[in-house]
């Protein structure tokens, strides 16, 4: 679906909207609204070695004007201009929770929601955290929390996770990372 | 965080976006981009009964002009004016894939990136589907695929599928669903 010209429809602080003119696979020509978003990268920061058998997890609560309300959180942010996202990941997670990781180790990339923007965000697993101070921006309002994964996935089956990233990273991280790193959770 | 205010920035075909003034938590007030979503549904249709060990399900395979090319997807769209959203993944499903759901049960809904909109995906659990005629959209290039849970598995484990909304249902039902109605695939 070769992109044929492209209005830059609104400039914005975080993300622009475009309208791109495109040429479908059947050769016709359409119009699509698409906002450009710079990239993210989010973690999830084990507090414990997460062979371990309940490690515990550093899960953030953060009021989201999106949702209306508070939302259970990986630590995440956007890219910086030329920031590599491990780099981000590793930025975020100091700046929001004051840990700086060990190992940093990438899950898997993803596109939020591909029908209108091309934001992707790169999910991550940190280890062999240090504590120290945060450095929030001024518009974040985030509560630090210190939880064991068995508590994590509970919240996460009894559908009080709702944040996609947050959804993919614990999910992906039970079905192919904790299963492989040693035995389940209880 | 009250909304004090807001500006319509523009007025899309799909999504609006708009400036929110809002008063954040220790009183200040400050603006955020938002874009508003109508909201959607999306669903994983079961061909086989999911209790058995390894049932086949559908998958598409869609071109996005976002990742600029081609991704595995569960079927999904966006809600009608006063569409419930079931109904909306019933509709959706038999228009992508030709296919009627029997029972169709909720999964969990997710917002798909809620720093900047406030969309929802309601996700779903399809079964006792029936074939029929698929009913496209003009501009949706889809490929239907029928594929085993287990092979499913591997294209999320090997990082094939990227789409946040496909990853969390499938990531969900296999953690909380599989793992509940019977022996475990694979």
């Amino acid at each position: 679906m070769p992109l044929i010209s492209t209005e830059r429809l609104h400039t914005g602080r975080i993300v622009s909207l475009d309208l791109d003119t495109v040429r479908f696979p059947d050769g016709t020509t359409g119009t699509l609204e698409m906002l450009r978003h710079p990239g993210a990268s989010a973690v999830i920061p084990f507090l414990d070695d997460p062979k371990w058998e309940d490690p515990r997890i550093v899960l953030i609560r953060q009021f989201r004007h999106a949702a209306e309300g508070e939302l259970w959180e990986i630590p995440a942010g956007r890219l910086d201009p030329g920031e590599a996202p491990e780099a981000c990941a590793r930025r975020e997670l100091r700046e929001e929770t004051g840990y700086t990781a060990g190992d940093c180790r990438r899950l898997v990339t993803i596109l939020t929601t591909p029908g209108f923007t091309d934001e992707r965000i790169h999910l991550f697993i940190a280890t062999g955290l240090r504590s120290g101070d945060h450095a929030r921006e001024a518009d974040e309002f985030v509560e630090v929390h210190e939880m064991p994964w068995s508590e994590v996935l509970r919240l996460v089956e009894q559908r009080e996770v709702t944040d996609a990233k947050t959804l993919v990273a614990l999910l992906h991280a039970e079905t192919f990372f904790r299963r492989a790193v040693g035995p389940r959770a209880g």
